[in-house]
């Protein structure tokens, strides 16, 4: 089969992440090629990462006619606008690539939507959903029945229980544990090692064990 | 050689996450199949999961004479009660197989008895002993000379240190740590999130880093 | 190709860890050979452990002119004086092998240093440099840019962030997380289950969630 042309967005961390994916995915099936990385940054067009060279703004995709596209572009900081740095692009979802690493363990009934990263030892439950763009690290567990939503990200060692809810573009912390049932409101953030076993309302920053309001603060109306 | 086939007792959760190791174990060599899933819960009988049927009844255990059994039954709540259930069927330790997911790292001198779960990315250190019917989830750690007794119930992403003694149907909520050479008192339940660093009574709730006592309670006389 | 003998000093636990990470290496190719332990404990003398005879004093690595070395050496309690007993052996750092077990998800650029010990499940970022004698145990996940210094112990389960700094011979309990650019000082000590996300000054004890310092102690001046 022939493989599938990359284009990565965002020439950051992510990149070498997903590059690494990659490199594991292809040892069993040559299935993935970057061929190029786009970002809005200008400092970094012309330069290379691994060797792929970063070619210029996100406005470029459009001449990557044939292409998938990983979207590797957000940190705790910018998560807040990454669906509309995605919307700017006008790409439909459907040219997206979920890259999930072959060290992983989902269960077959879960449904991942297009554009998501899974990092290494990551096990995701039965019934679980991951909607597009999010992002789930190292060795983290999703139990059964979770809802995931849209441009979240789930750091390293991360636990969810079962029959959680994860709002849009949340942020949940490095080791970190959201307990069963649990709904985690759009737009919140999770600090780190931060136990969470009630709700958590929308654009609202917990931390602590047990957890605590640290602030609010506005999110976009269309997160 | 010819499969081990195997009755499920248990129409909940854990069946997915048995069916899961098992499709994982069979990729390297066809070596379980199962053919039954047994529940007290009427309303289940005659569905399928993943394909297999719901027949009936826990006792009808007696009609698979050649059958291997694994046990699925058990959560936080109704973990004070496994054994009953399981003596109650009068079946042979012998009969229970312990589903051991490959990517696992266990040292070869830990013992495993009969009717455990183990899942992916837990790690065993050396001399450890498992009593049968104990669960532990997926990326927990558990450390040299530790003795875990039968029916507990590991959650994932715990730490257990070395030296330390778990004691009969306890449960440890994902993300907690027990330190060395902590004892870990029958029926006792540690939250989500726990640090252990002193011995917890039998029949007791600790939470919080660092952990307090809860709560006590009653627990069943021959656990 | 020939295998490389392997002299493990010290005869602890570190030896049945490194013993099956050896076994894990050799199945996919006859990398290694444990030919010898070395242990100043001379009630250890004679013993063997999974059948290699701990041969004598530490002093003794004299007779193995053409082995590598594995440092299996220290504890929590232990960490401070690692150095000197290198440093007593008077073993050029290259004679050293670094054993790292095959399901660890290391990126290219990371730098791992000679003597080191790396667990399953362990993902180490890019960029990321690990000096000399470093331990890094199971499921533990490196941020990228992040600098570990020599005689570092990381336990399991323990998260650290991007661009952090790691000081030398400092103790990392399990279930921590070091959160993002923070620097933990030399011979520092984090203990179980700790949320560092302040800077942690050398010889210093902080513990809990927040953490706190909990006392001073001396450190040797050549750690």
């Amino acid at each position: 089969m022939k493989e599938i042309e990359i284009v990565f967005l965002g020439g950051g961390t992510a990149f070498y992440e997903v590059f690494e994916i990659i490199r594991r995915i292809n040892i069993v099936e040559k299935k993935y090629k970057i061929i190029s990385i786009l970002d809005d940054n200008i400092e970094l067009h012309g330069k290379q990462l691994n060797g792929i060279l970063i070619a210029g703004n996100l406005e470029k995709v459009k001449e990557y006619p044939n292409a998938k596209f990983v979207f590797g572009i957000g940190s705790m900081k910018t998560r807040l606008i990454r669906k509309k740095i995605m919307a700017k692009l006008g790409i439909e979802l459907s040219r997206f690539e979920s890259i999930i690493h072959p060290q992983t363990y989902i269960d077959s009934s879960a449904k991942i939507q297009p554009g998501c990263i899974i990092h290494p030892g990551v096990c995701i439950g039965n019934d679980v959903v991951v909607e597009h763009f999010v992002v789930i690290a190292v060795n983290s567990a999703i139990g059964p029945y979770t809802y995931i939503s849209s441009f979240a990200m789930i750091t390293s060692l991360v636990v969810i229980l079962s029959n959680a809810k994860i709002g849009k573009s949340v942020f949940v912390g490095a080791s970190s544990c959201i307990t069963e049932g649990v709904e985690v409101g759009d737009g919140a953030m999770i600090g780190a090692g931060t136990i969470i076993s009630r709700n958590v309302p929308n654009g609202t920053f917990f931390l602590g064990n047990p957890a605590r309001m640290i602030n609010k603060f506005e999110i976009p109306k269309d997160l």
